[in-house]
């Protein structure tokens, strides 16, 4: 029984305050995805196992929340959206050539281990383009991202970005696999240079190789990382991958963005889906990102349909989070008046209260209790943020008292018509 | 690998127009919750099974989906908000002891048998008002649900009104329990008259307890219903709830919305936790409720604070058929403009489609490849619901092209600066 009261470890209610920032947040976002053109779309909760499974490189199996049908198929919360609209796209736009762009907004669920703490449900908004292969679909993710963290209220952020073919590409060339792969990836992702020096010693690479390799750990920061790229191979598609960057890099001078971008060779995303572009917005004094994207030209294949696409994902709680931690959340207007009357005048509340409404104001019914007096009212209006009170004593004296100002007193309002407390 | 591009049964992907569609009906009902006060709530989408346990008398156990955390707790999908609602003000509301009102959206859950051919993952949006025991109370809730039925575009629809009080007032009376409760109930609900005389019969009641009960399925109508109500009974609790009804429907008239209000005292809700007024709204041609709500002034003793409440639950899905079925759902604007750009023109491209976004107009950049032509993007923008093109031959030469009329040919745009074509 006592149980019952609580939530389940990893996820929590989000009410009052906090509720109306997120969702000032949610439309601000939403707003960029539209007017860069995306439609909105809706996935289940849950889907059939195989749409995450090992293939696809989404989360892994023991971190997914599972159950089953009445048929007895595996069905899991979606712990990750992309796979989803791939999914969608993929019967919904099977012969479709040109671009699709889509965003969405929901929970996705992964079933961490409770001592990391983060949440087991968090609210995630994102877009997809699909059918676009082009640099300036690259670009525009990248725009979009800037904007919106723009937008949110962010003055100090970055977007680091980089590209798994040039790894993929060394790796290939210097033919790593397995295990070996693994150790490299999680040392390059820690920027441990030394790390990755001593394991490829052991692997016995050549030393052009070694280094290239080890150098990915330093490789990070503005365009000149893009030159020093280019030095360190001549394998083709790991220089392929750099000359991407430098065209994405080159069409958000164009959207007067670049400064906000950072290159970071060392970035390798644990969703193994991607193929090209990859990238991550992070804001001052937040470890974690914020917003994660990447190109993932394959996965849709897995659904059927062979086409290009490049997505990214906001994750809203770290975002709150940081906003709220530099202090650029904006407090949310408190709009709600109570309407406080005294039994006897019922009638004459629910009608002045009906022509508030139309006028749009938000208006809360009231009664004043006998064994109470005006200060509980003021108290209570306080403590649940109501902006102010609307007090019929009688039907002849109406007050209005402002709830924002520090200094409470009644103010008695002359003329009843016309939403004169507005 | 087949299956994997389906959705699992009874749930569905919504996108393009319908998400519009539904998108534009959640703002109008999100906007009917504000003007009446009442603040958004977001709980977890699972909780511990006990929340929706049996004492609560929501959903039978074997329509919820259940699955396990790492700790081995039995996790249940939410069938119903209310409970959950009930939780959270039990959790942060527990000593507060004037009006809550709060209101959620999102999906729940039933995991019914799927020969129904019902959803089983539906978008709720709804409203709880706690701490208000008054017939104000149970009237705002049935005024707001004829406001959002109205705004929502419904011409033709009805609020059935009933109590559960009255039945419960006449069975006890009657010493029933168990399972002649049960068929009672249920043979009541189909307003199968004779088939509550010839279960009753075989109960052996006074004659008077069954012509009451028996009655109870002719019932429904307009307010004459209550003075019938009157009639049939002498017990004490009976009358209150007519007495109840008496009350609200007066205020209702203070609103203006007693035309729509049906009495029907056969109405009895599968779920248990409803103690006095509860109600549903119908529209033309719909089986289906479209809203359900009630009171239930026990529920919230269970999660451990004793408070008088009253809510509803809007089903989106039936509403936007019944406005589909009667050609009353709005049709969603299309306000998005496709950009349509030769490769050469990226940067220009860029620049336009940036100013555009800037004064708020929804813009979707579209190279111009070049084994197409104009006729294969103006059929792409048909069935991907633009709007309009906006298509950029040359640097000099502009033109735009509106989708939403039948005959579509491109007009030259001479100015190229000021967003001519808003």
């Amino acid at each position: 029984m006592d149980r019952s009261i609580h939530t389940p470890e990893g996820v929590r209610d989000v009410f009052s305050e906090e509720c109306r920032k997120k969702r000032t947040l949610q439309r601000k976002i939403e707003k960029v995805f539209q007017v860069y053109g995306y439609q909105e779309i809706e996935t289940p909760t849950f889907e059939f196992f195989d749409v995450f499974g090992r293939e696809v490189g989404t989360t892994p199996s023991r971190e997914l929340y599972k159950f089953f049908d009445r048929e007895g198929n595996t069905l899991v919360l979606r712990p990750d959206f992309t796979p989803s609209i791939a999914r969608a796209v993929s019967m919904y736009y099977t012969d479709e050539a040109f671009p699709i762009r889509l965003w969405y907004q929901g929970s996705s669920f992964v079933n961490n281990s409770s001592y990391q703490g983060r949440l087991k449900e968090s609210t995630q908004m994102g877009v997809e383009l699909v059918n676009e292969d082009s640099p300036m679909a690259d670009a525009e993710l990248l725009a979009m991202t800037v904007r919106l963290m723009l937008d949110a209220g962010f003055r100090e952020f970055q977007v680091s970005v980089g590209h798994v073919g040039y790894f993929q590409a060394l790796i290939k060339e210097a033919r790593l696999t397995g295990e070996g792969v693994r150790q490299l990836r999680e040392l390059i992702s820690i920027k441990n240079y030394f790390g990755v020096e001593e394991l490829l010693e052991s692997l016995r690479l050549r030393p052009e190789q070694s280094r290239a390799l080890a150098e990915m750990t330093q490789m990070f920061g503005g365009a000149e990382v893009l030159q020093k790229a280019r030095t360190l191979t001549r394998n083709r598609e790991a220089l392929e991958a750099v000359e991407r960057l430098e065209q994405i890099y080159e069409i958000l001078k164009d959207y007067g963005y670049e400064k906000y971008i950072c290159f970071d060779f060392g970035m390798l995303s644990r969703f193994q889906y991607y193929t090209g572009l990859i990238f991550q917005a992070y804001t001052y004094g937040n470890g974690e990102s914020v917003v994660k994207g990447g190109r993932y030209d394959r996965l849709l294949n897995y659904f059927g349909k062979n086409a290009p696409a490049v997505g990214f994902c906001v994750v809203l709680q770290p975002m709150l989070d940081a906003l709220e931690r530099q202090k650029l959340a904006e407090p949310a207007p408190r709009t709600r008046t109570m309407l406080l009357y005294p039994d006897f005048l019922e009638k004459l509340a629910v009608g002045m209260a009906k022509e508030h409404r139309r006028d749009g104001l938000d208006v809360a019914l009231v009664p004043f209790a006998r064994d109470k007096v005006l200060e509980d009212y003021i108290a209570y209006g306080k403590r649940n943020q109501f902006g102010g009170i609307v007090y019929i004593q009688k039907a002849d004296a109406v007050f209005a008292i402002d709830l924002t100002v520090s200094e409470i007193q009644p103010v008695e309002i002359k003329q009843m018509q016309g939403g004169e407390q507005a």
